[in-house]
């Protein structure tokens, strides 16, 4: 039986990145996938959160990483009132959370990078896709502070020869519909889903080969309707490594030399 | 003296407009003036605020149109934080005034428009840009009810044969700068201007002829740094007159068969 | 046709004025214009808002004045809520604008005055009454300072000689109704009128030959109901023209000495 | 030792009302005991909070009396921000409690009566005073209801023949300092008191052979510096009754018909 | 006519301690009174709140105490939702305000202890008890801190010598009800009590010879149904004291060596 | 190398379970793992949210679930504000997302049963041990409510025959330290654990032969420190099965016939 979109059990949303958006923040990506949108910017503001600052020398305060999720009220249909309810709390977390485990907070220095995720248009998939995308976002802000990997760039506050970004990160989800185990569910398949895993990775490795899966950043599985046993929490782990590895080469491709490792 | 983006004293800034742009809502315009940005959404409620309803028949209540006006946070330099301040309060009651008097309430029936106009990029004007790609966001909701000038739409509660856009709203600023009076100012002017002046006016005509300005709908002027003789403020009001005139027939070039009248 | 109280267009409610009236504040003052009765006080505090010190010398940062906007809950019938609302954020960000055009803020010091506009009783006009009666508990506030013309007075934060009020400021309302156009609206003209105009003057001259009309501080047109075209906008600034005259004599004659100039 | 204000122990700060004061609500009082000034008016809204509707027939549930306590911000040196504390809660529940004490709820009907009492100069006893006035400012809000003593009205939800009005409250302080049990504290006094009791009673009886007390509504003690015992106590509520007694006359004086009993 | 509990007019309900109770306070008491059954802890932090800092020398600033209320939503039928009203803020003043009458803020030094009462299952009394058990937590909570009586703890901020409590405290309600003046009401009780009396009182001396009471911290009376004259007062204070003695009898039992005096 | 706690690897802390706990609620559990404390008790109240009613005919809505989360102040060294933040609010939403899992609404009929889990004291594993605690509380909260098997109680809106409960529900933490995978963190491991994974399962069947592990309804594992691979995740997931299997072998004692299944 074929999947609402006539997707492969395994096969993406189509991805498209207009980078960067108009904005004034040092990194800017509206990245859709499939129906949805979002806009996702990376703000660098001098300091650290107060609980973050070094009390002994305060310009030598690490970095850090924090993210918000909002929903545009255009966003779904019957429009979406403003404001930060539960889910968006749990939401930001988890992205900030993610982006953090890419991030060399002492090479990053007295900053704070705020990544801010606005879905445009809500279509399934949005905490994952914020993801992916804030990464993109994230190492665009990175670039903009010309801390380059030799640390020639005459900060004092980055650690000579750091490298900030440690890894690259990207996120999916996966789920059980009626069709079994499937990648990157879109809204019609989620709404109906008994499971739904979402899946944070590193990249892995990509070589004509083949790909090796990354790590795992963070793994998200709820038993929407039913309770699932191990086998099937198994496949749905394997699907998503494939698609976490599929959005890493996009990634790649378009940070090219930004692209960390 | 040349302006500081060499535009003539009466000149607009360019404008360039994405419609749709990827949402759920009825009607969204990403409308750029310059380097300020604006989403423009506008969503369709059933229903209307319940110091709204008609008491006797509430399916019979008369509509209404509202606006919010918020910033995104990577609009300005520095990450602008979420959440409405007084300013925007006071600019999304000026954008929801300025729009309802395009409105004939009665044909619009019982529903609510929400005009929400998101500043992705800020570079001055944002609350004028705001009135000016709200109108066209707005034009393309009404549109999407399918309420059309025969009242053959079959729908109870739309005004037979009723229009629910009365005039076309467009709005720009002028101000005081060091160069003389000028129109449609940028931040560099704005942030330095000793008067400035929003004013919200109707579409007048545009004929081979020449313009005919319309009516106002609101004058807001403040003088920032010296109170404004009243040969300023009258040289003022000429130039947003053309500006107005110049913006609406950008609109009515752009909706076409929705523009009203 | 003759307007609801019998007054003639271009006539002022009566106005009557008790200062000081029982308060801890440095100036206060009840003033009264018909039945719209407003509470001003103005109160002095050391040292000015985060964003506005001196990061260089703390002690010579320049003043600031504000002001805040309420409504007595027996202001109206019905019984008003307290708190700030949309409309009453406007107000208060429009007086506090207004009153800020008359104040040298080098000369005020490292200061805060803040003006406490309480309506008491409510019947149309409450902004403009706010700022009239707001710049006399202000002209109030500043003589207690003690910073007299010749900076004698030793506190080394006044400007030596320096004069911390620079001009007087008034403000009236007009509109249009079916009497046409009208000065000093009150409530029963005003909810039911076509046009609400505020406007905010600086003092002009009075001498024995006539009134010479101050310059504009702002203002706020609304089309309530019907859009309005030039003619209208020009007899509606000449009527508040003379409406500020007025009212900038009774400020005059009460505050004597300390009115600037 | 004298007290500061050279009153003898048991002598009240003199009182003066303005009444009504200019104010949109039913009752409208200010009151000043010395220097402290208090505005006090009772607002008459139909219907009841939720918790208070009779289930079975709405416009028969009984009525509701509730107070507001609020600083208005010129009534204390360096300028009271609005806003209600801890301290006002209180205050207010205390307030409210008192006046319902003197209320027939039946008779009342369907309504909700607000007294809301707004401190414009504080110095020292303000709820106590509070009461005081505010019981004046209901006892005319009662009247304007027109529920004559013999229920000859015509309103139906008033009781036949009722009195909403049920006996008469007033309030004092009464404290400790060091010139021992004192009547009517100022703030002078109030803020080096080590024990301050604010004590809430029904009028008494005033003939020309003397006065007779009245019962307590509320017996409020703090030891603000020094445990208390029980002679203190007694001495300070005998101060107490006699205050009260001289309160009450006064009101018998200003309401005449109006006062209940 | 016996008490619904058949308890005797002066008849305490029976007391029990559970004391630690599992939790990461210095001090925490499982104390219940019948049905009423409340956790109070108390925890110690370094430093004042900000408006008691001494502003020479922080270090030296004097100590502070404090208390909050709140009710489990287990505690009573129908479960309580979590947050602060009107009536919790006013009992943790009236908690706070009692506890400090004990502490010798000096002794104490730069510390704060909050003192937090939970309602777990409430039936009546739970502000009195909370006073009460809040002393049990405080004293272990001084006792951590080792600031022995001949202040060889070598802590430089605790007054040498210092005993940092200098009386105890509890306290106890009272009512008039069907069956007359009665103590330590429970809820059948209190919910139908014609007076409700809460007395705060310093510990008596108990010898053989019998119970000597203590002096007054906190008197609050309230006329909840009908005004009450001065002998029932005084019954009702009588009846406090013998209660308020019992009670610290309980308190000298389980404090042993940490009762203060 | 030993756990700190000298624990073995898959070994669970100590349980005790006091039960039920002094409250109103109809399940009230004190549970302790090691010096992990949590009170859990559920309070059922009639109806349910708005979003959840039955348009058709309120009183056969389907019931709800929902939990909340809190931490008491003195759980935590230094005080915990009151107050609920995004952590408590992720975790409350785990929390009611895993009991629902084990509901049968239709049966429950139209009541919430909200499960409070309040932290006394915090040693790691909070949110698992509320799930495993709060399951035990819910199920006296079925029990109370007299739905037995055969539909037999004369309730109209429980289904005839209805088990409210489907299934039992256990959650543990697992983590990599130091010392390699681990089962049933405390703070110590917790807190400088690599990884961190919560899993929440139904409870599998315990036989002679050995005990078969449940179904997963949530798995929400964390890189803290490292990204993991695959295989660290696998052993992981072995661990978390047996020690849900083990509590839901102490849940089946405690609860005897109420045990679903």
């Amino acid at each position: 039986m074929p999947r609402p979109s006539g997707r492969e059990p395994g096969q993406l949303r189509e991805l498209t990145v207009q980078r960067p958006f108009p904005s004034a923040a040092a990194g800017s990506v509206l990245i859709a996938a499939g129906d949805t949108v979002l806009l996702c910017t990376a703000s660098v503001t001098e300091g650290v959160p107060p609980w973050r600052v070094n009390r002994e020398d305060p310009a030598r305060s690490k970095g850090w990483v924090t993210a918000e999720y909002a929903m545009h009220p255009g966003s779904t249909p019957g429009r979406k009132s403003r404001g930060t309810d539960g889910r968006a709390t749990e939401i930001q977390r988890l992205i900030g959370r993610s982006l953090r485990a890419a991030v060399d907070f002492a090479a990053l220095g007295n900053r704070t990078i705020t990544v801010d995720c606005d879905v445009m248009q809500a279509d399934g998939g949005t905490r994952t896709l914020a993801i992916t995308g804030g990464f993109i976002a994230l190492a665009d802000a990175v670039a903009s502070l010309g801390l380059d990997r030799a640390g020639l760039n005459g900060r004092g506050n980055g650690r000579p020869g750091g490298q900030v970004l440690t890894r690259s990160i990207a996120a999916v989800s996966v789920g059980v519909t009626s069709e079994g185990c499937v990648l990157d569910l879109d809204y019609a398949e989620d709404s109906r889903a008994a499971v739904d895993l979402n899946v944070v990775m590193t990249g892995g490795t990509t070589t004509p080969e083949g790909d090796t899966p990354g790590d795992y950043i963070e793994v998200q599985g709820t038993a929407e309707r039913e309770p699932f046993p191990r086998p099937v929490l198994d496949e749905l782990l394997d699907l998503a490594a494939a698609g976490c590895a599929g959005l890493t080469a996009l990634q790649r491709e378009l940070l090219g030399e930004r692209f960390p490792g």
